[in-house]
């Protein structure tokens, strides 16, 4: 039994000073974390409880699945993150150290590499699969911005699992079979949660979906289509093209567009000098930028910007992409800043990219690759060809559900778990080959499946808090009922220490306020702000041999005997989830 | 339940190549754990299972001691380290790392100073005292020679506690609370050890002890008092001092002893130009060192060696000590080397030690500070004065017990816990007060308290493997009971399953070996080499109805209905520790 009296433990009245989400507020004010550097968090002992509660429903879950549980090290050597590129791409976020005879490691941010190596060392034949192999681990990533408490930290704790199959079907199947896993966790761990398209790209993989937990001041956002369902993040929703309404366009046509370097002053100028009620959404917009050192351009509506993050996710295979600056334009010199269109791409030797919106057979005005002029009528597959169609435009609520066809609003949301089909690139890279019924050598192909474990303690705080504190559902929460013992006589504690006992016998936990110096008020905060479901109160009602019960999400109260306190306790407490 | 047919597990019928000892031959051989990169292992699910169990028999001992469990990172900012000066003492055993900002970090190798700041944090009275935390994690530590498999890692989980108290009288309370409940764990882990006085200088305390597995490979030597039970590492061994025999000496003589640059060499011709029976034992071997950059002596009896892991650990205040190389004495010219005796230390300005046993009043044979000369009736306190007694000379087996005067044995052990009372150490470095009953400031003090925990597995491996394969107590083998089904009929197959079920329901841990290719002889291997405590085996004696159950420690071996199986086994189990 925690005791109020002796656990490591002081709330806080004030909101720490760099908290801008509830969770991190509500998790410091309550005691459950302390920050020690940028991204890198301590648990104190309410915390860890819950962190580990956590851990439990995840690998109970994964076990039931029939996973099997693992663990590798948190610091890796680094030729196998070598053989896969990983050591290089992954850039700055990648925390790296030598060891004291110049050696280098990594901290791991993730095990893909180690955990192919693991199955190569044990396993030879296609009768060994399908394996899944999970571990719960401590992960670190240098984050750039980390942020939003314990959501996006430096060091956190992920549960990391790893499919290995002899064929496409199989890789299906565990996928399916993590996906399952993934929903029972969730539902038990009470997040109310969106399953997303994602992008496999960056990890090279195909398929892939992500849980998305909803959550206002969560940093993903995502597409939802509340008729039907759809749900994709935003590098993953798909654009819904519609034919082009004509087919027989006039000549493009050369406009002088003096003084019009933006779509707004275009519009404007096209308006009153030419006619035609045009848009920002008839306009073309011309972006250049630079993938791996090579110029590219990017066409767009004229009323959307690209959207990097989306670009980076569709552009497979481009590891380092960034808008042209001056020194590019200036390598660049036939590239009229403000007036470029997309009909001289090729004889400028820059690869050119469209949006789906610039579908074949469509005629836009663009910039005529001459200062201070524009073009009109500039069809694709007439005027200009793109190398390549990649969905780059900015998606905005309203935009149609490719599924349905109605608009689809725009969400925020916690990436709590992802779940990958990676393929073969791992297995490939590092040699995982295993002998099929023909005894011929079959590279095996693996899927990929994370939950962030010590962000989900913040996405329930998110989801589950209220104006006065934290708020656990059962399976979550550091004790299951919070014992108030109040008041100056003995009483009172006497009988609250009693109820817990009893409750702890029949394996429900609890916490006990036992102190005696604070007053009934200050306990009360304290137990809306900890957020332990169950709140009895031995006090005032004691005079009439009655302790109140107060569920703590719902606000509801009731009184018992204190004959009939456990045994109303344990069934309020049945019903609840 | 564990199946064979699908656990990820491989054995191996040869021991690995880099592999000394047994534990770290069977754990590999058994599928427990892998070698990633110098002393950094991972773990199957077998030794997950197996170290997941020691885990949790420390953490229910430390709860039920009423200590309470946090959590910090292991990566840490440099900060707290460089206000205690370990950030630079702790020299290359520190894994260092920086951020892409540039900001340094450690690898926690052990966490006093988090420690000391989290209370800090929190606390501010002498009410919140007394109070011990721990946490169960993932420390590094980069040793020079890492080897023994898990024993010595880089990479390793350690529980570790911190006490703090307000006075001394409730630091030695909290100790011998720690102490207490080491004793349970161990008892429980079934590993048999000694409880070993050990030097505490280098945390910076007062008392310390350490426990020590006896095995016959370990890396720690130790002295143990068969007769009185006095126990101490070598390091803290108190030398026995009788009182010189006599106490007039002759005047101090210098002796012509061309060639005699070593003991053996001197006494050879002091005996035969000089006469008088000399022996090692009776000359003074001057050790030239250099102790943080300066010149230092150490007497030590001239049949003994100096020690330097023991003079270093009682030499308090000196980080780095090297002996005397060539280039030291080409600074020293007055330093005759096979010829220096103490008598001219002061003049030559070097700091002089002696070992207990150069006592004061007693004489001996030492160099005259002139090339091929010694001088005898060189008497410690007449002739020279050492600055300071030191502990230095290797301790034998044979030496005397300082408890009982019987001559002590030395014995080989793994350590596997060690506890400190660190004192004020770090709470002064650190600013850690509280304020006590009269409302004045005053600073904490500390223990520390530490348990290797993967080294335990390690530990217990080594204490009960035999010549077939690991043997593991109840609480730590990774299943409690091992079901092999023989033959190539179904009917085994599907017995040994319904027991399984069976002793599963009632919360007996099974592996089952489900597998239908190998033969029995095969089975039987591997049941042995993974060392589940009790072997059932479901084959031939079926045809009298009758399952087999054999104890993997002793060998017994019993025949059991198929009916009452499940209820003998539990039976026998219920014996077993």
């Amino acid at each position: 039994m925690l005791r109020m009296s002796s656990l490591f433990l002081r709330t806080l009245r004030d909101d720490p000073a760099d908290a801008e989400v509830a969770s991190h507020k509500l998790l410091v004010r309550a005691g459950y974390i302390r920050r020690i550097a940028a991204g890198i968090y301590s648990w104190l002992p309410l915390g860890y409880i819950t962190l580990r509660n956590i851990e439990r429903v995840v690998r109970e879950e994964m076990d039931a699945a029939g996973f099997q549980e693992v663990h590798f090290p948190a610091m890796l050597p680094k030729e196998p993150y070598e053989e896969t590129n990983r050591w290089s791409e992954y850039g700055p976020e990648l925390f790296r150290l030598q060891d004291r005879k110049g050696a280098d490691y990594l901290l791991g941010p993730t095990h893909e590499e180690m955990f192919t190596l693991m199955v190569k060392g044990e396993y030879s034949s296609y009768k060994d699969l399908p394996l899944s192999l999970y571990q719960i681990q401590t992960k670190y990533r240098d984050e750039p911005r980390p942020r939003s408490g314990i959501i996006r930290g430096r060091e956190f704790v992920m549960k990391d699992s790893y499919s290995f199959d002899i064929d496409d079907a199989g890789l299906d199947l565990s996928y399916s079979k993590h996906r399952e896993a993934y929903v029972k966790t969730f539902k038990r761990l009470g997040l109310s949660y969106n399953i997303v398209s994602a992008m496999a790209g960056a990890m090279g993989g195909s398929k892939s979906e992500e849980f998305l937990a909803p959550c206002p001041t969560g940093e993903d956002t995502y597409v939802l289509c509340e008729k039907c369902g759809y749900a994709a993040n935003v590098e993953a929703m798909k654009t819904l093209i519609d034919a082009p309404a004509h087919k027989d366009f006039p000549a493009l046509e050369v406009l002088d567009t003096p003084n019009t370097p933006t779509i707004d002053s275009l519009v404007e100028v096209l308006n009153s000098q030419y006619g035609g009620g045009y848009t920002g959404a008839d306009t073309l917009k011309n972006v250049m930028l630079m993938a791996d050192n090579k110029p590219i351009a990017v066409l767009v509506p004229g009323d959307r910007e690209v959207d990097i993050k989306r670009l980076q996710a569709n552009l497979i295979g481009v590891s380092e992409l960034r808008i042209f600056e001056e020194e590019d334009f200036a390598k660049h010199p036939k590239l009229v800043k403000g007036y470029i269109g997309p009909q001289d791409a090729k004889s400028f030797g820059i690869t050119l990219y469209a949006d789906p919106r610039i579908a074949p057979g469509t005629a836009w005005v663009t910039g005529a690759n001459k200062k201070n002029c524009h073009a009109r009528n500039v069809v694709n597959g007439r005027d200009f060809t793109p190398d390549a169609y990649v969905e780059s435009a900015e998606v905005r609520a309203g935009d149609l559900c490719p599924s349905c066809k109605e608009p689809v609003i725009i969400d925020r949301a916690i990436e709590i778990a992802h779940i990958f089909q990676l393929g073969r690139k791992y297995a490939q890279a590092l040699n995982l080959t295993v002998l099929d019924q023909n005894g011929k050598a079959q590279v095996v192909t693996m899927g990929s499946y994370g939950i962030g474990v010590s962000r989900a303690v913040a996405a329930v705080a998110e989801q589950t808090h209220d104006e006065i504190g934290l708020s656990w559902p059962i399976e979550v929460a550091p004790a299951k009922v919070h014992i108030v013992a109040t008041g100056k006589e003995d009483k009172p504690f006497d009988v609250a220490e009693s109820i817990g006992v009893e409750l702890e016998k029949l394996g429900i936990t609890v916490l006990l306020d036992d102190r005696r110096d604070p007053s009934a008020g200050v306990k009360f905060k304290d137990a809306e702000l900890i957020g332990i479901p169950i709140i009895i109160v031995v006090g005032k009602a004691l005079e009439q041999g009655n302790v109140e019960i107060r569920v703590r999400k719902s606000g509801e109260k009731s009184e018992s005997s204190v004959a009939d306190a456990v045994k109303n306790i344990a069934s309020i407490l049945s019903k609840l989830s």
